[in-house]
């Protein structure tokens, strides 16, 4: 007999089968559905908001989540509304032309892009991510298992259960294309389900993606860490390193695209190292530097922002108002540095030198490798990517802020006219392959 | 303490930081010099090859394996040694732009292809591999642990010690990018080395791919089952249908290429399906054949040839001269059919309508989805990639016949000059982003 979470993956792993196969015409009505839908039970979302937002109250929730949860503030509504627009709008993702090959006469060979399959999608809780993503998975032609944090439950479950109805009722996208599900215990199910799930995204806390990525065969699109580091080159301009360490550090210190140390040459003069550091402390950032730094270079003194660098200070992410500091050789020992303890996330040289530039450039194995500019860039709405899915430190697949493209893959079409491998050299034959690429 | 794998991975991973600054030019002079090496301890290599050859003659190992073990036979030893050649002319895999868009003034974004990382590649007894996986792991710039077959293991010792010496000696290519492992032991070691370790390629029997799945939070690419179907359409033509059967079938059974099941439309004539299983049976494949087809439709009997389906018959690799047939309704029903339970590798419609193909290749979810040929071309060599890492059925990153590009991931670099996001919109400040494409 089936589990719960098995019946529900094979619903969607059959929905998928026919999401497949329509157009993007068919998709994006669906979206314009879904959104017409949706502005049309306005009402009664918002209710079911208003109950998520007492229980928050009531339980005395963080006024900063209690923001988040509300899809009253600021225009969010109607916001996430014009967002389901502008995912229907976007360039269709599949069944692209990305090679094309005369393999013999009347054999031609074909890649092109195709949805992955079934997502399974594990959010927080604000609760417009859940049209943000329904609209992502069926203009990609991906059906999509959903798991919203449980404070958003009222929201999400009326959401979704108008989605489900427009879906049924007015579009060619099956219901089971997009599935709402409830407790934690049936993810735990369904990360089992490698047969039917062929990807899971969490959006959320590093420590629930890392959780996620130890209990499951899955492929696991996220990040568990963001450790960014900024290496500031000899050569270089202490008013633009300054510029970018505070943005990187203080723009939004809680983002994983936030830096979490600071690597210096140390041919860098005292008077330069103590202007950078000097900054950072007027940001009300609290520095741990090396002993070296703190004996030999700081010709200032202040108790509460100047602390030592701890065991872990280079493999830590802060996300907090705290960074490490240390000097460096050179930029050789700064790639190895960050080679080594950084979560391969985006990292930053800060030079004037091209050429010192281009050797971080290529030496640094990171999604990100950035020149002169704030990590805090590494974003797919920055990169122009129209949405973002997540941001990944995976090295397979799709790597760093991830667009529409990350949810897709390939396949390959092979068209012939009764050809067989048999009359080919190398399988008994004398055939030769033409292998001329083909104008697509 | 580090383990024994844990250092091997260190010094992979820490060989791959300084491959992976190394231009096309000294990559490929790597291969140069090693084809060079390899040519002149041609005598010495040989000579432990013949102990390797002994030692399956004594151990009583097939006639089959013990000619694949032997690098005198056939030229092998040379066209092993071309093969190091052709894979240094390949075009350069590493440093291509695939993105160039300007964000800003002065600020612009580029995805370029890098390597992957460290790969561990494990594979079965031909001796001739270890070359060309040694060449393609330096072209892409990827370091790599191997692990061959117990029974090659003189030959791939002597081949793996010339290879450290010329690359220590001759290259700038670490000679801790290519290590040589021995023992099994060790393998399972690695598999845990998930921090040093980017990237899995099995290449051998279903079970070993399957039991590393199983054993490993790495990324592995290969494919655990090659359960190809093809679809008989009503509207076909015999002649083409029998020819690309027949050649699936026959051709090389044991590849994972080869067809295990036949659907063929109800509509389709008694005669017509009498032929196609005749053909069969005539090229000694025994069919197992569904009791419809048994009793109303076969006009011969043979007791030998003609067996029934058994509960697994449409789940299975017969990997032999063994095929299931059974008779479907249509188009939809088979595609249903080969989306839950073929391996999504690579099956095949044969029909004359046009309209019917597309319908099929849009609809089935393989890597490969074929028309009116043999799913054998299933294949690297016939794609024209030059070169053949393994056949994927994985549904993110590569998949199908992997080339090159399989062993590539990609980086994004950003260039600016001071730029910071809190002077953007979204993060605290009023300039919007260009967005522009640039030409590249």
């Amino acid at each position: 007999m089936s589990s719960a979470a098995e019946t529900i993956a094979i619903e969607a792993s059959s929905a998928f089968g026919i999401l497949k196969t329509l157009s993007n015409d068919e998709r994006s009505f669906a979206l314009q559905a879904i959104h017409d839908g949706l502005k049309a039970h306005k009402d009664e979302i918002l209710k079911a908001n208003r109950v998520d937002l007492e229980n928050a109250i009531k339980n005395e929730l963080s006024s900063s989540l209690i923001k988040r949860l509300n899809l009253e503030d600021k225009g969010k509504f109607d916001s996430m509304l014009q967002g389901i627009l502008d995912v229907a709008n976007l360039e269709d993702p599949v069944g692209k032309i990305t090679l094309a090959r005369k393999l013999d006469d009347g054999l031609n060979l074909y890649r092109i892009t195709a949805p992955i399959g079934t997502l399974l999608i594990i959010f927080e809780s604000r609760p417009e991510v859940i049209a943000n993503i329904t609209a992502l998975a069926i203009k990609s032609g991906n059906s999509a298992i959903l798991k919203g944090g449980k404070e958003s439950y009222q929201t999400f479950r009326a959401m979704s259960s108008v989605i489900s109805n427009i879906l049924a009722e007015k579009t060619k996208v099956p219901s089971h294309a997009i599935q709402l599900i409830e407790s934690r215990s049936e993810v735990s199910d369904l990360l089992n389900q490698d047969k039917y799930i062929d990807l899971v995204i969490p959006r959320g806390s590093n420590e629930l993606v890392r959780n996620i990525k130890n209990s499951t065969k899955i492929p696991v699109l996220g990040h568990a860490d963001g450790i960014c580091s900024i290496y500031v080159d000899e050569e270089f301009d202490l008013n633009k390193a300054i510029k970018i360490i505070i943005d990187s550090k203080t723009n939004y210190p809680a983002g994983c695209n936030a830096v979490e140390q600071i690597l210096i040459n140390s041919k860098v003069s005292k008077n330069q190292i103590n202007s950078i550091i000097k900054s950072l402390v007027d940001a009300k950032v609290i520095v741990h530097v090396t002993d070296e730094i703190k004996n030999d270079i700081l010709e200032f003194k202040d108790e509460t922002y100047i602390q030592s660098v701890e065991d872990d200070s280079f493999d830590k992410e802060y996300l907090s108002f705290e960074i490490a500091v240390t000097l460096i050789d050179n930029v050789d020992k700064a790639i190895q540095h960050i080679n080594y303890h950084s979560s391969k996330h985006t990292d930053c040289i800060i030079t004037e030198n091209k050429e010192t530039a281009n050797k971080f450039l290529k030496g640094i194995d990171s999604a990100g490798v950035y020149w002169n500019c704030s990590t805090r860039f590494a974003d797919g709405f920055r990169y122009g990517f129209g949405t973002e899915v997540g941001i990944s430190t995976n090295k397979i697949h799709a790597r760093g802020p991830v667009g529409l493209e990350g949810l897709m893959s390939y396949q390959y079409q092979l068209k012939g006219n009764g050809h067989i491998v048999s009359e080919y050299v190398g399988a008994g034959g004398s055939k030769t392959f033409v292998h001329e690429d083909l104008e697509y």
